[in-house]
């Protein structure tokens, strides 16, 4: 049985030219980028080069640029570092109900540690509303976070005017862009964002690595701590050869993403229409537009989404948000754009990367559609 | 020039096997471990079976082992995460004067959150006494840090007599193993520890993998929040490859460790003694014997450690602790056991390893006795 994958916003496959650039620093350069020798000096030279690279896809300076072990913990250190101060805790802070557990999690806890926390709402199609990230603010209000792109039905979030929003109260705002990146465009001039999340996983780069973009002049505390490594944000010494493979990575991101948004849109939506054929009452979550242009979140009727993946066995997909998989209750995001439990029984996500082929989009279809008959047939 | 690497203690070479275990998992295998289809199943069955090398490695259950990205973050969840409570801070931190930054930056940390840390003092060889755990005891201690071994001068802690203290008063002990681990026996029921932090890069795994052993009943809190990942206690997609790597250092560590002692002691003695026959006043930092076999912390009279290094430009090694080196203050384990800051200037450190040969002895002492000879004429 050929598995068709179709769950690249869960993980993307390890693109050949990021292994290969990996490869030297698993096998020959080992050096600690902080000693001083020569071993010490070319790991130093790997991870500043890397650096700059990953500053490009973001148009960023290279001394904006953190390398962390992953999108979880870049969000970790940006939320929580920016709520934190010397000696304690402090503020408030604005985050919206459709956040990855990554953001919504450190939310949380920051609340317990005495933070103030307003989680705002989204429409039916997932957005939150710039003016109620106006009408949520306070004078104690220190940070913003809101999703670029939501990773289960893919809706981008009006970043800029949030921005605005938030430059004229002079508060920071942050985005986990662990989704958007390589699909859509994402410079942080433009979004007008003071940090930004990356995950290198999401980006045909290896697990375990990632990074955050801290506008020069962001007030930031770090999270671990340790020795000085990272202009003192992030200690630890530096995971060399993944962030040599993250910048590979980025290299590639940057040069394709114009041509990612325009063929996945068009594979997306040929798997939408064959779907939407094939199954009476199929139902799209997230907007028609703005969204990313790979995802496709989607109610079958009358059905289990676990059971229909399980009958078409060779889709690899996922049922709810696939990093964190395994609960069967009703996921935050399907929440937060208020789909019924019945409804929500019968979501898919179909999530397309840079591997996917026509061939796969229509076979995918078609057993999708198969089992669903085979199971209403059942039933 | 053929350098001539003697920094194993700030980092080592990834071994082919542990690249060869790697590699699939950057090639082939890529799935998301939380992902229900047959992708996720592969990569969840990976950091399982990976899980239970770790343990072995340790004596522990495989239940016991959380992955981390590395030393710096095992530290922290262990010293943050038991010094936590649902809602703030608690209680009364026992560490000592030699800990690596990883463990004595997070216990500052904690202190100015509003908890009490004692830090005790080493004798000259940087040895901890038992007796000053016992005396440092308060009704609200909730945890002792101290380091298995040293990382500059190979000091080996006796860990298993503060482990009875701390089982007597019913106080959760943590060690750093980093630097012991694969070079002498490190077994958490010998030792009698609750926790015990695993550095990949220090064992011939990856930079930017590690783990935490956290004995079974152990109170810990999450340190970083997200996705329910690694039994709730830290969130983040798993680093399969990496784990992989490092399952297979644990494997080669396992076996070799016996071995490992033998050899490495009889090439440091040697260049001990090399050493100490050219060098008139060369003097030894740390005990004689209950030291790291693989470790030489000397200091050469009337010169500086980084010149010393820079004329004998093939010999790669570090003047202070080479994971943060690039400062030129006195370090805290030479500060701990009370250094004259004269004699510290000429200190450096040789570490030795796996790939080290008798010839590369040889020719490092012989390197290292011209360039303090020509330093000194010049003088």
């Amino acid at each position: 049985m050929r598995q068709i994958y179709l769950d690249y916003n869960a993980t993307t496959p390890v693109a050949p030219s990021v292994f290969e650039a990996m490869r030297p620093l698993l096998t020959e350069h080992f050096g600690n980028p902080s000693s001083r020798h020569a071993f010490g000096a070319a790991a130093h030279q790997i991870v500043e080069e890397a650096r700059e690279r990953v500053a490009e896809l973001l148009g960023a300076r290279s001394d904006e640029i953190y390398f962390t072990s992953g999108g979880t913990e870049s969000n970790n250190l940006a939320i929580a570092g920016a709520l934190m101060s010397e000696t304690g805790f402090r503020g408030h802070l604005i985050t919206s109900a459709i956040e990855h557990p990554a953001v919504s999690e450190p939310a949380a806890w920051l609340q317990r540690m005495g933070c103030s926390l307003t989680v705002l709402p989204t429409d039916s199609l997932g957005r939150v509303n710039p003016a109620d990230v106006k009408a949520a603010l306070r004078p104690d209000t220190v940070l913003v976070t809101i999703m670029h792109a939501n990773n289960e039905i893919g809706t981008v979030q009006p970043i800029q005017e949030i921005s605005q929003i938030c430059r004229e109260a002079d508060v920071m705002l942050h985005t986990d862009a662990a989704q958007s990146l390589g699909k859509i465009r994402a410079q942080v001039d433009e979004l007008g964002v003071d940090m930004l999340t990356l995950a290198g996983h999401k980006i045909y780069a290896p697990k375990g690595i990632g990074a955050l973009y801290v506008r020069r002049g962001t007030q930031l505390h770090p999270f671990m701590r340790g020795a000085g490594h990272e202009q003192g944000l992030r200690p630890g010494t530096e995971n060399v050869a993944s962030i040599a493979g993250l910048a590979q990575s980025a290299r590639l991101a940057m040069r394709s993403v114009e041509e990612n948004t325009t063929r996945l849109a068009s594979l997306t939506t040929r798997l939408w229409d064959t779907l939407r054929d094939g199954v009476r009452g199929l139902s799209l979550n997230g907007p028609p537009t703005d969204r990313l242009p790979n995802t496709l979140s989607v109610n079958f009727p009358h059905v289990w989404g676990q059971q229909l993946l399980d009958q078409a066995a060779e889709v690899c997909a996922s049922t709810g948000s696939a990093c964190h998989s395994g609960s069967s209750t009703l996921s935050a995001t399907l929440r937060a754009i208020g789909l019924d439990p019945e409804t929500a029984r019968g979501t898919i996500r179909l999530s397309l990367g840079w591997n996917t082929s026509e061939e796969e989009i229509d076979r995918a279809a078609s057993l999708l559609i198969h089992a669903w008959e085979s199971l209403n047939r059942a039933t």
